[in-house]
Formats: structure tokens, sequence, C-alpha cells
């Protein structure tokens, strides 16, 4: 991986780049960006709507901060220690360097630092938005994603760890899963430093490599996680990753303890109380739960589907979790002397969106429009009367734009997938009346005008 | 201006930079880009749903291309020949250089040239985006922004162009403008080639100068883009920009042509003839209308508010276009020998709330919760039936979640605009009573927990 800033100027700016002036740009996206159709786009949109009509009935305030921030400001929250500062698009802007935010979190922590005296506290707040990650793209791992995060700003009250866990399964539920279909797993670090007290592991650096080892029980199962908490793992392509180097003994003992799924943690047995009295029980205490970013230091929620996700190729892939979060007290603090414990979930909802995909049959009404196709030029006049008529009864209908003849305008509207054509040439419009074709049973008929608006909603 | 890319590493990676880790980081952000509040991103949802509607009933199809772009697919597209490489922010990306898109039509022009062989044809798209210019920022002018376009690919037929004015028009009005609120201002690139051609205007320079200096005429006046027509003009600032050096005998017949509305070039005739059957008339006819962009090739569009602006001082502005578009029939082309003439218009969407939410009284359901206080944290449950009920009938509401008593809960309430606050305590549980406190008439009523929905509904 690249830093995502240059030592030299772009090829635009260079004298080789102004002979290349003349070569065809490329058609092709830059390595971990997509297009996005219009399907997918819809069942956003349901997700996104389901999300704000939850969000308003737990009173959250809507909130949205730029795409860019002082680099320094979302620097030191990225999450691998090993690599502080990669991982996000920067650029220089006349003396200070901006990046494209990493997540939502900490441009929150800025936002309120910035605006503690004028925000209530607790704060909470949701927002919605792109987030930018540079790095290695891979199948289905974008550069770019959209992000919902909900947090509530200046509490310690266990009860906002509660309930973020509950609305994000009533967001769920909403977008048509049911219980059976995700789990909210939860632990806390708190749980983890006393693991760590219990096996006198002091070292910083120890504690964070054990806790990124960890993190990869799911994706690689804990025989490969027992190296990196030992000497060190060689993966598939020879690259050695340095372990934590504990004990066979401290290992054993924390396989143990991370198998146990009995909650112990004072904070935790707390968090399963409150949700006895929402009667929410689609939880699972789960030690193995450790969640990447370094700023967390309580509570932690994972929301895991339990549903197989295929690929393109069909294959059940090993999908991981399509939400997250947890108490981050600390992160406010960073800007200066202001105690603002906090907590927060997020939802990647790109993830959700391909996996509601293959759970749920949506029924998304086809936006494809009714062709109105064009005879002659100069009926326009008359074609557009129909439209109006159609397009004041909320039809999707569009007289044909294109330049082609009657077999092009046929073409057309296959390839565009329409439910049906108008013809409504000379004669018919002599006689009032019109042609309906209905492309997907190829049937036509001959209908008075009056009656088109009925005709076409018994299609659509 | 600076370009956004840099020659030196971001000072996170530098040895001074490990120094000044320990600093604070800043709470402000970086100049052009602004946090968004609730009431300005429901008025933005509000527009976006219209847009949204309006788009399915013209059958266009949604689209979402990535932020990023290959750096040359965008390169040529920008707007000033002068600076034609900067204005964008870029980043290499291992060996090829990214930009941030500038526009919605650029990526537009990729997409069609990457996949025409799927798409129908005409394409009718639209997209709603944010785009960002590395711009030196000013007040209200910042360097992202959302922006809404819909465009045809890949037809000469002038309906096409009519049919974009007019849906801007039904979005505007669906927004709750009315017809004497905006104007539709229509000219042609083909009739300033024409103009040229009358003048004989003959070299290129010449002739983008005399656009760059037409496009000023609203901000600067004619004194003022006449110096720009022939030698040059200082500016306040001292700066000299060159002229066209065009003859007083050319300025003097440019400027009269320019001030004759009653239009005569045939495209434009054919488009008002189109805008008849769709008896739409709120267009006008402005040869002034110069639209910044290179690319265009045929008529052009410009959306004028006809109402005052102001800024947050209170002082009327010139608040310049709300969006536009043309005529683009060579976009596509330079990705290959690809014909596929287009035509599309913009909003620019944040520029249209801030002017709706001062001609608009906007009656945007408050969504502050009604704060349940707590006075026992082991009444949790008790509260917490209470809030289901209310969320059940689609109430916004909370159990306060901070960790203050009763006073600093009320406080909040306040701070937070609360509309009525819900006092449960042990004898109202014991009793099955609520008392309600209307925060605006500071009235209190106790009541039975059964007419507590009612009565909240009276209240909000």
């Amino acid at each position: 991986m690249e830093l995502g800033v240059g030592g030299s100027s772009p090829p635009c700016c260079t004298k080789k780049m102004v002979k290349e002036k003349k070569l065809k740009p490329s058609k092709e996206l830059p390595l971990g960006f997509i297009d996005r159709q219009e399907q997918e786009l819809l069942i956003r949109d349901f997700i996104i709507s389901n999300i704000k009509e939850v969000m308003i009935k737990y009173g959250f305030q809507y909130l949205e901060t730029p795409s860019f921030e002082y680099t320094d400001s979302i620097g030191k929250f990225l999450p691998d220690k090993e690599r502080p500062d990669e991982g996000v698009f920067s650029f220089k802007d006349e003396k200070k360097w901006l990046s494209l935010r990493y997540d939502l979190t900490a441009p929150l922590a800025r936002y309120v630092a910035k605006n503690y005296l004028e925000l209530p506290k607790p704060f909470k707040r949701y927002q919605l938005g792109t987030v930018w990650r540079n790095e290695k793209p891979g199948p289905g791992r974008y550069r770019e994603f959209l992000q919902f995060d909900a947090d509530y700003v200046g509490t310690n009250n266990l009860q906002a760890d509660a309930e973020l866990c509950i609305l994000i399964s009533e967001i769920l539920e909403k977008c048509g899963l049911s219980k059976s279909d995700y789990t909210v797993k939860i632990s806390s670090r708190k749980f983890t430093e006393e693991l760590f007290d219990q096996l006198k592991i002091e070292s910083a650096i120890q504690k964070s490599t054990t806790l990124r080892a960890l993190d990869k029980i799911e994706r690689l199962g804990w025989k490969e996680v027992d190296k990196l908490l030992g000497k060190g793992r060689k993966d598939k392509s020879g690259d050695f990753t340095k372990g934590a180097n504990l004990t066979e003994k401290q290992i054993k003992l924390l396989e143990e303890k991370i198998k146990d799924t009995t909650p112990k943690n004072k904070d935790i047995l707390e968090i399963i109380k409150i949700f006895k009295t929402y009667n929410f029980s689609n939880f699972k205490f789960d030690p193995s739960v450790i969640r990447g970013l370094e700023y967390y230091t309580g509570p932690i929620f994972e929301v895991n589907l339990t549903f197989d996700v295929k690929n393109s190729k069909g294959q059940v892939i090993q999908f991981g979790s399509i939400g997250g979060g947890g108490r981050y007290d600390n992160l406010v603090r960073n800007f200066g002397n202001l105690d603002f414990p906090a907590t927060g979930i997020s939802i990647g909802i790109d993830r959700l969106v391909y996996a509601l995909m293959q759970k749920k049959k949506f029924n998304i009404k086809s936006n494809k429009p009714v062709v109105i196709c064009v005879f002659d030029k100069s009926s326009i006049a008359e074609y557009v009367k129909l439209q109006n008529q159609l397009r004041s009864a909320k039809i999707s209908v569009e007289i044909y734009s294109g330049d082609g003849n009657l077999k092009t305008q046929m073409k057309y509207a296959d390839k565009l997938g329409s439910p049906a054509v108008i013809f409504y040439g000379e004669n018919e419009i002599k006689l009032g009346k019109v042609t309906l074709k209905n492309l997907r049973s190829s049937q036509e008929v001959s209908i008075e005008i009056e009656s088109l608006v009925d005709e076409i909603k018994k299609i659509i």
C-alpha cells in the first residue's frame, strides 16, 4: 500500500503529459471504486428512510460534517498503530494537510469539541455519509462506502450503549430481517483489560498486538490466531506478521477465557439488565468480539448476519459484520480538556444493501417509463397532451426523445425494459384512440384516451 | 490558488510531526468546508424527494458514479483553459493520478463510453452527488457541494433540451416556488458562434476570452466587461486580466447583439416551439447567458431566482444562478470514436436550500424528542414501557440518557428544544398517572397513561 500523496507533480502538469494529451482517457474506474445502478440505489434509499424514521423516534439530531478534515484531526484515530498515518486520502492545502474522513466518529469528536458550549449534553446525533479508505481494494472491498452512525456524546450512562444495540435491531427489522437473521454480539474492552491483568500482559505493544490477533479469530480461526499470539505467522503470500510473544501458558489461558461466553464483566451485566426492560434478547456476549479501532474504552458491539451471503460467483463468503461500535470515552479529550464520554454504532450501508438483496425479494416498483412512440414530429403537441395526462397520474412516461424510426424506437423500449409503448398515430389522433402495447405479453389493445391511465396501471 | 498535490510528504510522516504529536489537533474545519445542521438537511431531503419523484415521472434512470475518477478522464473538461488542471483535488495512486469529481457530467461521459453497448440510446440518467472544487473559498462559496444532474445522452433531438428546462421548473415549483420566483434563461453556443462569424472573430483564444468576458456581465456590468473584451481589466486588488483585444467597433456591435433578446437562432426557435406544446412560458431568450464550461456545443440554459437572497448579515447579495446546463455533443467522443450527442442540466442543491430557506416558511416538523425524566434508575423498566408506548405511536421520545439530577435534566430538555418533559416518579407509577409538562407554555398536567399519546400529539 502506498501513501496517498505524491512526491512529484501530477502527470497533467509535466511536459510528458503535454505530449500525451492526445491520448484517449481511460474508460475504466480506479481500483476500489464502482458505479452503482438503480436497483441497488433504490434499496439503499429504502434503508435510509427506515434509518431516518427510527432516528427521529429515538430523538437523535441529524448532522452532516464535511468530507474533509484537517489531517491532524483524524490522523491519530486511525485503526492501525503500525501504520498510523496510512489508509487515508490526503491533500496538501496551502500549509496544512487535509484528509478525506476515514469514519464519521473522528469528525463528530471534532464537531463536539468545536461546539460543546451550544450542544445539549448528552448530544445524540446521527449522520449518513461516505467515508474513504485508501486501502488495498479486493473483491467486495471498496475504497469508499456509505456509512450510518448514531452516537451519544457526553454520558457515562450505559443505557445509551444498550439503546444503540436496540435501535440497530429495530432498523434491521424494519428493513425486512427477522430476529433469526442477525445477532448483536457484545463484549467490553474492560473485559479484555481484566484479562490482560489476569495474564500479566503489561506492555502496550503486547496488548495491542494481542487485540489485533483476537480480532482475526473469525477470519483465520484459532490455530492461526495462536501463531499471532505467539512468535508470529507467515501468511499464504509468504508475508510474515510478528506475533504478540505470549507464552504458551498465556495463550492457552487466553483462549479458554475468550471461549467462555458467560457474561462476567460488570458493564456487560448492566447492559443485559437494560436489554431485559426492552424485551430485547437477540444478543449474545462474545468475548471474541474485539473491533479494530484503538479508541474503544468500554462496551463494544458487533452486528452479524446469520444467513449465507454469496459472492457474484454464487459462492458463500465469510461476510463479516454489517455494523458495530462501542464506547470511546477519551476521543473528544484529544481536542482539549473536555469531558465527553461517548458511545456509538455504525452500519455499513452498502454492505447491508448487498446482503439484503440476497435475503429479501424486494418488490421494487419498476421505474422504467412507458414510451410514447413518435410517428411524426409535427404531432408533438398531441403526444405532450397524452404524456401530461399520464404524468398527472404519476405514471412514469416519456415521449421517445431520440432520432430513430419506429423500429429503432421499439428496440429502445425493449432495451430500456419499458412495461409498454403507446402508438398514437395520425389516424388514432383523429379517432381519439390510442394503441397500448404491453411489452411483457406483446398484447396490443386499442382504447379510448380516457381509459388509458387505468389500462396502464393494470400493466405496471 | 495552489494545486491539490504536494511535493513533499505529509507532516505526519516527517520527524517534525513526531515531535508535534503531542499538540492538540485543530477544532476548526479547513476553509471552504462547513458542518450542516438538521433544519438545512431536512429541507435538502425535501428537495431531493421532489427531484426523485419528478425524475421517475419523466422516465430517468438513477445512477451513482464514484467520487474518484482517473484524472485524465476529467482533466480536459475543466472549465478554465488558462488553468486546465487546477481546481481539482488530485492524488497519486500507485502509477496513475486520481481526482475527486469536479462535476457529474464528465463521469457520465466516462460511464457511457464504458457501457454504451448495454445502454439504451438515448440514455436518460439522473444523479445526486457531492462534487469538489479545489478553488479559493469565499463567503458562501464552498469547496464541496451537492449537485443534481439530469442528462440525455445519445440524441440530437431538441425535445430533450426543452424537456430539461421544463422538468427543472416542475422541481422548483414542487419545492414551493411560484412562476414569478424564477426564470429559465436560454441561449445557444451556436448563436455566439454566428456572432463570431459576423464580427469576424476567428482566433480560438479571442473566442474563449470573449465568452469568459461575456459570462461576467451579470457580476461586473457592461462597463467592466467592455474592458475585458478590449485591452484588459485591472480589478480592485490590482490584478490585471488580459482582454480579448477586440476593436471598439467589434465591442460595440457585440454589445448591441447581446442586448437584443429577440430569438433568432434556429435551435432556440425550435425549443420555444416545443415549450409551447407544454404550455411552458416561464423562460426568456437571453444571449448574455454563456455558462462557464468549455464543452457546450448548442443550446445552453440557466435558472435564476427572481427574489432577493440575503447573506448572513441581512444584505441582499448577487446570488447568481441555482442551476443550468446545455448541450455537449462531443464529450463522450473524447473516450473513443463514439457518437453520443448529449444535453443536461444541473441544480446546485445547497444553494437552492439556502435560497428556499429565505423564501418559504417551512413548516418542518420538530424532531426534538419529548424527554422522560429519570427519578430513579431502578424504575427504568417503567420508563421503557412508557417510551415504547410513545414510540409505537411514532412520537419522538427518549428516556434522559445522561448522568444528571432532575435540575440538569430540565436544563438539558430546554437546551435541546424539547416540546415537553414527562415526570413519572414513584408515586405516579403507583397511581398509574404521568405528569406532562409543556415546555413552551410551562403548563403541567397530570393525566392517565392511556391518554398520554393524545395529550402529546396536541403539543408537538
